[in-house]
């Protein structure tokens, strides 16, 4: 970390300042120059609050030269993790195909979807129980018969499952879910993250409509921090001024996020490009990119989905993407 | 509600969609172009899911006319509403200043700053009990201790309090808080929304860091449709490329919103732009575009404030910004 | 295109507004509703000035339901265009490599990445004479000599190229110039555009950092309009407020665009990302979504480059894409 | 500046990179911790090119700490420059208003609108000749006829006239307009600006659409490293998520860009939001935050004009506007 200071500060100021810095258990290194002079914090800078040294007021500005992240770091942890669900694996080879339909609406939609992505090579069912919607005019999910919905079905096919979490007072409802989904709404519910950092099962977080790659790890670390370090790590797209697609995936996260961090990276098309066309590109360009994974929205009547339908795509389409992401890793691995 | 047809759609199918449209009691006009059919959808569509119409095989897209808020529509209350919290009243020419620190640090503090706002003319005092703080690492605020201490600041003072809800969870302590404030990150926290409609206090809802308008209203809207028809919106900065201020503060959403809504619309400065000396300024700035508050961080020692020291003010640079405002308000209105 | 009458607009003042449409040679259908008049226009309304009606007083919105481009889009055009330079061909499944340095630096440079970029597979060597930097007192390119030194490559590798056009005036020294780039800062220098328009040679158009899909297809338009058809899109990253890459690679611009015009879609990785080790993978990424080419730099010493070297690769990173690439194609297409 | 040198780099490798810094002219400080060692580069550092350091292969990253602009630096030059026209003066307390039409159409409307706007408290009139116009098919301005009328009007009403450069190859055309307009779309077209900063009349510089404002900084360093320092910089609001407005007027770059640098600093509202009913609003809003002047689209005919009407206000608003102003300023000066 580097601390600027303001031009003019008398010396003994300076060095009360550096006195002060100290009790953070950091060396500091001073550079004096014409017009500033630079302190250079070394040593575990992550539990420093930048802020705090900002608003002195001797001091011009702050920069920080160490990752805020610890246990997400993979400079302090240089092997890829990974994460266990029952027999599935995520993580340094292993890829994951989690697919189902955005919102569980019956027991035959959902045991029919569950049975079509198993047979096309889904490892994990996803579906939503409590669905975050825009609008209170529009469907919000079954709620608690969504879950028990989802949990037939994963005992007719055997695929863990994966649902959101919208509310801590909801968790209790999730003691047979296999993975809890963090929602990009709710990537900074900093109360929810750290509740999740004490159960024993994997996370799925999802990175907010506007986060940086530096806060989504952040918000895994919340949850690491608490114990759980079982985090999967997912890009589903962030906002930007282009409307032609809902929002902008950035496929450039998986190669940035796996230098950054340990933790596996899965992309998910549907909700960053809401047009079910676009899934299938983006699902080979997610895999070609190095991607731990997918995500994707699956239904058996995507015209008659209660819940964005536009983005759906059918189990045959989804069976083609299976086929076309083996194709492309095959052939990179060669 | 506009319905464009695909290209080469049969004539029959056209009639079948039309017949569907009308289950959603309302009127469908047919304009039959030489490429595309239009259908316009008369009556109130606030209450339909654009998405689900946008999945039909044989839609192209589909474009909203009407705002797809009701309770929170000038036009259909063209009149200002007034948010009272006791004596203290906010639209409608009522503006309303709200002042104190981020966070509560300990009694000595919150109620010196407490008596130094209401003394420089500030209506209500904020401070944060439960801090959302991007980093697990940092303080995260005293909890229930410092919802007891804002308490005991407003028996010395008299002024109404508002404080930030994280978690449903913590709704209990919240008993005699006047109002309850939801923060940006929480601005899409679906079901603390609900749960907000049903209670008896004035909610202060603050612009999440990428929301659109439409999205911050349709907020507004889901605790208002809950029967709380007591919102007071507030914008706080989005998040922009530019980087030498924190967040870029939308002073034309002010204007903008109060010609969408008859809702009460105020301004925070210290958090859009994360520096102290642009306060003032935007302050200035924010009454003259009309604003009907504003919530600012005011400290009694902002260089040794446990939480965004740098944005926060001292109470002789509210009372100089409460005398500007206050002279802008007078020219404008003379 | 679709025009909403203002509520309350008398009968007579409407029927004025439809005689005023049909001046632009299309049909007018009204839908009355209770709140608003519709009036849908059917015809060709690309050349219609949406400001100008919305400018109106008696009109509320208008909004667009055909894209206003023409030329440039798959609708009138459906086969994909191959845009050809000598033997070299890109789009309709014709692959590019273009690659070479950010700034022509000696002759020894550019030679010696010509060959090296030969051998291993680029169909075209790129290489700024002109070069825009943000600051008046970085390396500005070689200018004239640059373009002479990039011609003597070319006669040595029979390689075309390709380089940046940054000033009109600068157009004399391209007669030699194979493909002409427009930049992204001059993505919407509209008199560049109208000029390229009537060259005969093909023109290699960025997207700016921060433009629409829509914004580029109507650059490409100003040029097609002006009668040169050849024009390659590029997309090379757009400006978000994630800050660990240098901007956000919009890979599904890819899929997107090629849905909407028929004119061939190339990815520029280098410019996007800011860093070399993201090169590759995004290179595979846009080979896997479907793109018709790439345009890549290549430094035989990265670490000297004069500009832009921590986003260079080195001739055998190049080998090794080409072949990813080829590997990623074969996969896709068996 | 700070070089952080990766980890485990040797240390005379460390020492061959110091002596290679020096030749910058600057000194070098060393500071050498756990993991990183940091170099901190004192002296004037705004001609270093942080990407050739930060390419090499020694180095993990580059933070600059001064700006890289010096002579548009408040640092270098603490008083407010004053920018000259004729009698008309802009910066260190004089307002300018400046206010005409999006585009000249005849002669009859732009002395028409140059009489009003200089009755109402004009100093100066704007209205475009050249206009950069996102399509092909939209009027694209009278050009050099429009230059002309622009000079009878400022023959009948003495207002000197600002009007924006399209393209070098018209600068012939600009030898009697008393200020340049560099829009926003060239804000980056370096060779337009190399050229302007040998010219010896002011330049009106535009933010970009998504630049930064050391960007826009950098940009006015070009003009006044050519010698020309009469730069007056111009916000315009800037492209974000948002779409109820057509862009976000940064309202906060006012007070920020005046503490960065001493050229004036004013505020086009028409643009910005392009919507009529709003630029009242943000006039007061611009003047109360402390602008140096606005520059405001009138049309005697707002409903009829040829370009933008939607954003134009009538001279009669335009005088509401100016005594709104007016009052603003001197509620605050008093």
């Amino acid at each position: 970390m580097i601390v600027m200071v303001k031009p003019g500060v008398k010396k003994n100021e300076v060095n009360g300042l550096i006195e002060w810095l100290k009790r953070f258990d950091v060396d500091v290194h001073v550079s004096e120059g014409e017009m500033h002079t630079i302190l250079g914090l070394v040593g575990d800078t992550t539990q420093i609050d930048m802020n705090l040294i900002r608003a002195l007021a001797i001091v011009e500005d702050v920069k920080r030269i160490q990752e805020p992240f610890k246990k997400a770091n993979r400079k302090f942890h240089p092997d890829d993790t990974v994460v266990e669900v029952g027999d599935v694996k995520v993580g340094a080879g292993h890829f994951l195909f989690i697919a189902g339909p955005c919102s569980v609406e019956s027991k035959e939609q959902i045991t029919g979807v569950a049975a079509d992505v198993k047979k096309y090579g889904a490892h994990m069912l996803r579906g939503g129980a409590y669905k975050p919607r825009t609008s209170p005019y529009s469907f919000q999910g079954l709620h608690e018969e969504g879950i028990e919905l989802l949990l037939e079905a994963k005992k007719k096919t055997g695929l863990p499952i994966v649902s959101e979490l919208m509310d801590l007072t909801h968790l209790k409802y999730f003691n047979d879910v296999d993975v809890v989904q963090v929602g990009a709404r709710n990537m900074q519910n900093f109360e929810m993250l750290k509740a999740l950092g004490h159960i024993d099962k994997p996370v799925l977080l999802k990175r907010g409509l506007s986060s940086t790659l530096e806060e989504l790890l952040m918000s895994a670390e919340y949850v690491m921090s608490g114990g759980n370090e079982r985090v999967i790590l997912c890009e589903r797209g962030i906002r930007t001024f282009e409307s032609y697609t809902r929002n902008t995936l950035d496929i450039s996260a998986v190669p940035m996020l796996k230098s950054l961090t340990h933790l596996p990276v899965i992309i998910d098309p549907s909700h960053a490009t809401g047009i079910s066309r676009l899934v299938r590109p983006m699902c080979l360009a997610a895999a070609a990119a190095g991607a731990d994974g997918l995500i994707v929205e699956v239904h058996n009547d995507p015209e008659h989905a209660l819940c964005d339908g536009p983005q759906s795509i059918t189990p045959e389409a989804f069976k083609d993407i299976v086929t076309g992401v083996g194709a492309v890793r095959s052939a990179l691995s060669a």
